[in-house]
């Protein structure tokens, strides 16, 4: 088995290393075409490092198109011919930053370097950030109260700003919310470890598949978690109560990734089952994306359907505004509001008071309703662009998820994920393949993979789509291919 | 047993409702003087809320002279006079934004009001941050790399500022760090809190007395706390070794609240703990105020001192900048980096990506290094204000924690701090009774206040010290003062 020395310096990540090492070894023949790589948990023991930076660097080859999974056999060195795309492909010039960017949603199957065409999930119109509209904003907040901005701050964040996120889930999405049941938070990570301390010693359950980071938050935070599978009106609620579950985490607005909008029916259903085990059932629902609703009005929350103080709703101004800004929010029930006030009120805010203030302001000047009709309609637009750019796959080409959201789920034919993401890959078109975000691999969908359009404009989304056009016509499974091929990266650490 | 109504509306937290519940009846002679008031035990399982909520609230009451203590018996309506001094008592116009500031260091022992002269410890002076400057590198970060600026970002935050603490460190504190072994996050509590996920199934030391939210963050997160008595070195390596704790949180460059120095004996024999206990040890020196030695430089960090990669380094712009910019970061020794990188690189920085960007052109331009210079000739002033005009006390002064930091503490005479806290409440002076700081009642200081003097002007702390002279000439211990009184909040939850 090979041994991989890593950097004493430490400025690319363990996974990032390794991916370089064993692409280094196959560009220049020391790994040949058709040999068998060692499985992941041999080698994470023979390196001692962690199983996950293993996968993370085979997902990676895998997603480029060197190393091909097959079915309860192992990973494969795969023939490495010329590559008809200008990306740079050196893995030094890749910075820690793209990587742990691509990290951020794709999860295992991340790619460090950046393709011609990247159709990640986590990148939204920054361009269209309105600047001197903020800058203007935030000096202004700084001249008409200095000492109010820099001394300590509510822990829950801006009062002010609490009003105005009122304001708006009243008018947008029908909430009835007192300012004082907000919480503001530097991110929805934070604010969902922070709901593990509201509800310690509980288990949650995950959408499987879901987003990749839900279930390491709750892991790090030592919870229990349960990967529920889905059906196509959201997570399922009879394999909740196999598990002793008492904290669920879900998409309802729109499914990350499936795009599946939940049935009322299915809510219902959910909300019932919160009312059981003893009280303390706890619904977590995470309402990303319901501003960029492109077929349908979006539907009404949980929170709102909601009678009996079962619901914790979250949101985030990152896909929104900008990632970057770090402001997210959750509303809590008022038992639970009860429970972090007692046991959780001493810690203070981390959002800074600069940008919660000017984000208040924003707000209440009515540029982020204006923002969001804007957005919207380029969002719409750029979805369009994408679609229209695949019509030529014709049949073979299945679409959804498409009404709501910044991603589409597309499948060609009978191609495997790995056959998309490559052939893509070698067309310098990322896509990520669905099966980065199962957690269990029995449910696993293997012929999809997941293309963002909220990162690229439409005339760049134009070219991507023609690109996937000439990768995917008259494409079957590969040559090694079989039906079977997935990616199994072994039973999950609890 | 009286039953206490509290408000469905939660505007105002549980603590400061039952405050002025009490306050009232005792105001309105419902409650009686020399009256005893339940225990807290009884009262928290009769109301059915959290004993640190009651005591939150007889401490109030006491450091405002509604309430005393009593050793060994409990709590007592004190006789009410007319209060002597302007500041408004009426608890209903106190927002929980100023009742969570004052939580935010005082901790039991906070005033949820504005008293005519506030001596508390969290609070710096924000009217010297330098807004022009910062506001004009504000818009020229953002106006040259707005992409940058908007995209997600590097887990450990912006490299650019990591690469600008990493110089500050080696000038200022002699320390060889590299920007890759930095970890930016939203303030000392959100990196003491991933600390614990670096440390999992790790009792931590603390320091007894100590920073308040040390335990409950650690408590939080479901780590074992073990508070430390301290000698005049600081936390003493005996006491650490009768316990199971694996890492220990130490404030060596300035000890909050007892301002001891450590001394470099005891550095060494921390470093030498650390190497025991089969490698699992770690020390975490929170560095904080290490910028506001006025008397002696400051002393090399313990982090210089290891050859081990035991030590994790905290520091923060809090108390240098502003608290409401939550910037605060950690240095991981190799060993504790790689685990990082491994297990939490996931997760996303807290800090907002604009005013990383704005600190790092702040230090870059040298601003920083005269705004410390700056701060720390004010603060070195306002220090000697408040000294010099507690002059006329003459020899019952007792003054020490002079050589570095924002506070000092005081006792005078025979006085208990009961009996110096409310004197100078009634005389409008707010400052903390030290006993607040104290997890153990055993080795608990009961004759002496933390005054912190980085909030108000030299000409306010010149009054504020006359008010004091006034409040604390001539005095004993209080009427029903024996000198074994003492505040006990039974034994701390684990």
């Amino acid at each position: 088995m090979f041994t991989v020395v890593f950097s004493d310096r430490r400025d690319r990540p363990l996974y990032e290393q390794l991916y370089a090492f064993i692409r280094h070894d196959i560009e220049s023949g020391v790994l040949k075409a058709d040999e068998k790589l060692p499985s992941s948990r041999k080698l994470a023991a023979h390196l001692n490092i962690s199983r996950f930076t293993v996968e993370n660097a085979y997902a990676q080859l895998i997603a480029e198109g060197y190393v091909t999974p097959v079915a309860k056999k192992g990973y494969y060195v795969c023939e490495v011919e010329p590559i008809d795309h200008p990306a740079d492909h050196t893995a030094d010039t890749a910075s820690t930053a793209d990587t742990a960017d691509t990290a951020d949603t794709a999860g295992r199957f991340a790619c460090a370097k950046p393709f011609v065409f990247d159709l990640r999930t986590n990148t939204i119109g920054t361009e269209h950030f309105p600047y001197s509209v903020w800058n203007r904003l935030m000096r202004s907040g700084m001249r008409s109260d200095p000492a109010g901005l820099l001394g300590t701050m509510h822990p829950q964040g801006d009062e002010g700003l609490r009003a105005e996120i009122a304001v708006h889930l009243h008018k947008f999405r029908g909430m009835n919310v007192s300012p004082d049941q907000i919480v503001i938070g530097a991110g929805t990570e934070y604010l969902i470890g922070l709901i593990t301390e509201i509800l310690p010693d509980t288990a949650f359950a995950i959408e499987d598949p879901g987003y990749p980071k839900i279930p390491r938050i709750l892991e790090s935070r030592r919870a229990k978690v349960y990967p529920v599978p889905l059906d196509d009106e959201g997570m399922r609620v009879d394999a909740i109560e196999k598990t002793d579950a008492a904290a669920a985490v879900i998409t309802p607005s729109h499914q990350f990734p499936l795009g599946i909008i939940m049935s009322i029916g299915r809510r219902q259903a959910l909300l019932k089952w919160a009312q059981g085990g003893s009280g303390r059932r706890v619904l977590i629902e995470d309402d990303y994306n319901s501003e960029f609703h492109f077929a349908l009005k979006p539907i009404p929350t949980l929170y709102s359907l909601d009678q009996n103080d079962k619901v914790i709703y979250l949101n985030s101004f990152a896909n929104t505004l900008a990632p970057s800004l770090r402001i997210a929010y959750m509303v809590l029930p008022q038992k639970l509001l009860n429970r972090y006030l007692k046991t959780l009120y001493f810690y203070s805010c981390t959002v800074s008071a600069f940008e919660q203030h000017t984000l208040r302001l924003f707000m209440n000047g009515g540029y982020y309703e204006r923002h969001l009709n804007r957005m919207r309609k380029i969002y719409r637009s750029r979805q369009a662009a994408l679609t229209e750019g695949l019509a030529p796959l014709g049949e073979r080409l299945r679409v959804s998820g498409q009404s709501a959201g910044l991603h589409l789920l597309l499948s060609v034919g009978d191609m495997t994920e790995s056959a998309l993401v490559t052939a893509a890959g070698r067309s310098g078109v990322f896509v990520a393949p669905i099966s980065g975000f199962y957690v269990s691999p029995q449910s696993r969908d293997t012929h999809t993979v997941v293309a963002g359009f909220s990162g690229c404009r439409r005339d760049t989304l134009g070219q991507a789509a023609a690109a996937l056009v000439k990768a995917w016509k008259n494409k079957t499974a590969p040559a090694r291919g079989n039906s079977h091929i997935f990616i199994d990266p072994g039973p999950r650490k609890r």
